[in-house]
């Protein structure tokens, strides 16, 4: 079990690499969530389009905005 | 227009607020998002229980898990 | 309004852009800070020289030296 | 050497201390930076008020606005 | 499988609570690793002194010195 | 003296360079530490495989795992 709070599941629907970091785009329930990660993390987990992955945040990293 | 990529709007449903810090919970359509800001920032934002919020999360501070 | 709590403004003096990731410099007042952002990021905000930019940072992303 | 690319210094003119994380505000020639660190951190480099700090920050926590 | 690349394990031999976050100390091969993560964590994850605990860490918040 | 409470000094294995970000791979007595820095600061250290290397880690950026 992981202390980090935020857990969002979707599928996965765009991937880009790069060199270094690659940008994985998940869609949950109808929101995009972007990932910067390593390379070398989307070998070992075998990211692919249409697969389903969880977006992982800790608590301290996320910001709130009012309108 | 911030560079931040991911924004996520709800109702806050829960506040709790220490001498430095303070945790924010978000309902986000269902998935609970917590976010931990500063006292400081809840006073200038003038959160509180029931008002709608954006949790906002840079790209580079998502992980993935895959299952 | 963001719950982040620090803000510098100045002009952008270097943009760099990969694949994935982008390094943008921003001249503040003869400091610079420079960020690293995603390139989509740099597109959406159309993030060219000489243009005015906030550079944001989360107080928990700042940590303190003496000398 | 360290690798974090982002240096301010200025005078602390505010410390608040809690259990377990402290927020320093460092004037940096009239712009204000927060961090929000451990109290431990705050003992072992014997912040106080009015004492020359340098504000670091990661290049890959910071974020930039356009307006 | 999660994609930070960084993991250390150690045992729990220090944990400070406060109002929202806690202090955790583990030790790993006689170096001391310190998180900063959420009270309710602690209470999810019901950690105390003499347990076993990884430390994750993402590869974007690792900075390097060089001496 | 710098706030960050984690520090683990090894030997950099292996440098991959990018186009804006690299990765250094640093052995800390058998255990592999990744960080993701800019390439600009591979340049700036000098660093190169071989090297004696401390990775720097803020506790706020630190997550914790039990099993």
């Amino acid at each position: 079990m992981l202390s980090a709070r935020n857990r969002l599941t979707g599928e996965v629907v765009e991937l880009q690499t790069g060199d270094v970091t690659a940008e994985v785009t998940i869609d949950v329930n109808g929101e995009t969530i972007t990932a910067v990660i390593t390379r070398e993390s989307v070998e070992n987990l075998e990211i692919e389009e249409e697969m389903e992955l969880t977006a992982v945040v800790k608590a301290t990293d996320v910001m709130v905005r009012s309108d």
